[in-house]
């Protein structure tokens, strides 16, 4: 078994969850097994070494938890973007739509200046949604963008595609769940 | 300057955040900087380095950033505790009192073994509250507890002291403000 196909194997799957009919990936079980959460870290992390990457972008709040490793395998900085009300200096605000309804997040306006390098790391890769958000917030500090990376990406939704042909920036991801 | 007055120099404290009368300490200013965050996480893995730690428990949000990528460095599992509806497998609950009113946080039941060796990460100790949740939520899985380290602790609170009398944990801290 190569170490996606162990990866993979750790990813429990759950029904209905968080709602009929999603059959939720349960990227928690990845986590909490020391050496799938070690691996996992190190294979988003490896993509991106030596690049020059200062400043690691990751949102409320499982984008937290993968977004800060990486940061610290990479010597980088964390930048968190947040939910309205909770960073407590100046911000930038964006709006977003998700299936129902809309979201929007944050980030401190001074947390990235246009010198700096950045990797958008999150949990999910789904409609793209929430990238294209930190996309938006990132490019008004006129900060570079050198990619994107998740745990998984479902790319039969689409957001891969869709956020390699609308802002010309790459998505990897560590594991793929075509169908979902 | 040595490296604790260093940290405490990146910490920007912002008056009356969230409310009126609370100079909150914003360790997200040094999240934000390359060399503070690598800096402090290593710090905080550093006191726990060789004790046979499985698994770090970090509390939703700001623990998720610190906890993960101290397990990183310690090659540990990292568990996520989470508010209510958030977790997707069976959970234990517990409830603790805020200043105003009552929080809930869960953690998997499947998370932790009578096996593990479990280091608590955060970034912020006060009243102990969470903590004291932390702690009853990993008994509950017979795992041991090692340790408890925080970002900042406000010592003036009284959090350190209550939790080390009441369940004989020692809290570590790397930076202190005392009046907060």
């Amino acid at each position: 078994m190569d170490d996606i196909e162990y990866l993979k194997s750790c990813v429990k799957s759950i029904k209905d969850f968080p709602k009929s009919g999603i059959l939720f990936r349960d990227i928690t079980s990845v986590c909490e097994n020391p050496q799938a959460f070690n691996l996992i870290c190190r294979l988003m992390a490896e993509k991106y070494a030596g690049l020059g990457i200062t400043k690691v972008v990751g949102s409320e709040s499982r984008g937290f938890v993968f977004g800060s490793a990486v940061a610290v395998l990479l010597n980088s900085g964390f930048v968190l973007v947040r939910k309205p009300g909770k960073l407590p200096r100046e911000v930038y605000s964006e709006n977003y739509e998700l299936e129902y309804g809309q979201n929007t997040l944050e980030i401190h306006k001074d947390a990235l200046t246009a010198e700096d390098r950045v990797l958008i790391v999150d949990d999910l890769l789904a409609t793209g949604g929430t990238v294209e958000a930190q996309i938006k917030l990132i490019k008004r500090s006129g900060a570079e963008i050198a990619g994107a990376v998740f745990a998984i990406n479902l790319p039969d939704i689409g957001g891969s595609a869709y956020i390699r042909d609308k802002y010309n920036i790459s998505c990897h991801s560590i594991m793929d769940f075509p169908g979902h």
